[in-house]
């Protein structure tokens, strides 16, 4: 049977995978709120940001009791410092998933994408989402494997920035300038929303391996 | 006379503060790389990001040392875990600015910045220098006031970016797309090192008086 401090240990990787699915839904929905003008989603992507912090912030605060009170060394130490990183890459998962959120509002009545761009948009979205959600599963999982393969999942992002840009840099784009501007912070946010699950599952290989795969 | 212990923990904000005049230099020379069209400048400072990593990692390795062999508790710990974070704050700032630089390599040997144009980024080049030069004040004096004041500093960021955008959705915008997503991704950058720069502040209040300001 596990002591209890070994059991706290578990739950804050519980919790932290927990967030991984807030994450993970509010990429889905900020994207979709995006996809077709939907206001109202996107105030509640909006205004559940507030609570991912609110989650966190209690996270963070069982790894601080849990380092004050029990002084872990070595692997735990290891394991409550990258959840507390964990925390902060999911809390500014978030924070992006509410700047998508905010386009929509910033735009609406009118939609931010036009149709003929929907698909790269709906592509990063989806990249995204499911990059978070291997995150999760590495968190679960441990395996070191499945967390390569999210660089692997990076690399399509990657793809599809570099495509985003090719359009917008046509001299034939049709769409003018504010769409432009939209487009580029919006690839920029999905973009960084990828490094973070990156990061997360850097710092689960770390955890598993004792040595941190090479810088991205 | 202080013991070996706390010595090891005065000289981790040392390498902190030190680290702050790193990213304070890569902001400037960054700006100015892009405001000259200056290759060899930006490529410096790309290569300087590396170093800073580096510098980072030697941090971070020191905070893990003292935390497994001194199993800190409450001030001290809070301590080395804003430290920890302080680090990741720089080591991204460093990032952004490599980013910047990043920008001016893309259009060279063109420059990324129309003349008349010149004068938002240079304001926010400065802004986000002197922001970063304030985070590294109040890691060596504690002040708690001057903390505050960096967020009054990135009040002018904010309005930098509200006039940039003003300037770019304007109907008799001259300049193409090209221009527009470049700035509007600048803009992004350097609002983004100004936060991390108000994150340190408030990591620093945390520090002194127990309580974290309010969320951005």
């Amino acid at each position: 049977m596990r002591d209890i401090y070994h059991e706290h240990l578990d739950e804050i990787l519980v919790e932290v995978e927990r967030m991984t699915h807030v994450v993970s839904t509010a990429v889905r929905r900020s994207t979709n709120a995006l996809l077709t003008a939907d206001l109202g989603t996107a105030e509640e992507v909006i205004a559940a940001d507030a609570q991912l912090d609110v989650a966190g912030e209690t996270v963070e605060g069982k790894i601080f009791e849990l380092m004050a009170l029990q002084a872990p060394v070595a692997i735990e130490l290891r394991m409550l410092v990258a959840a507390l990183r964990m925390v902060a890459d999911l809390e500014r998962m978030g924070d992006l998933a509410a700047h998508i959120a905010k386009i929509t509002r910033l735009r609406y009545p009118a939609a931010a994408i036009p149709d003929e761009l929907q698909g790269v948009i709906e592509d990063m979205g989806r990249v995204a989402q499911r990059m978070v959600d291997q995150a999760g599963d590495v968190i679960k999982t441990k395996d070191v494997s499945a967390a390569q393969r999210i660089e692997a999942t990076d690399d399509q992002m990657d793809k599809l920035r570099r495509s985003q840009f090719r359009q917008m840099m046509d001299a034939s784009w049709p769409h003018g300038v504010e769409v432009a501007v939209d487009l580029a912070l919006l690839g920029r946010y999905y973009e960084r929303i990828a490094d973070h699950a990156v990061s997360m599952a850097q710092r689960i290989i770390f955890l598993v391996t004792g040595e941190m795969p090479a810088a991205q």
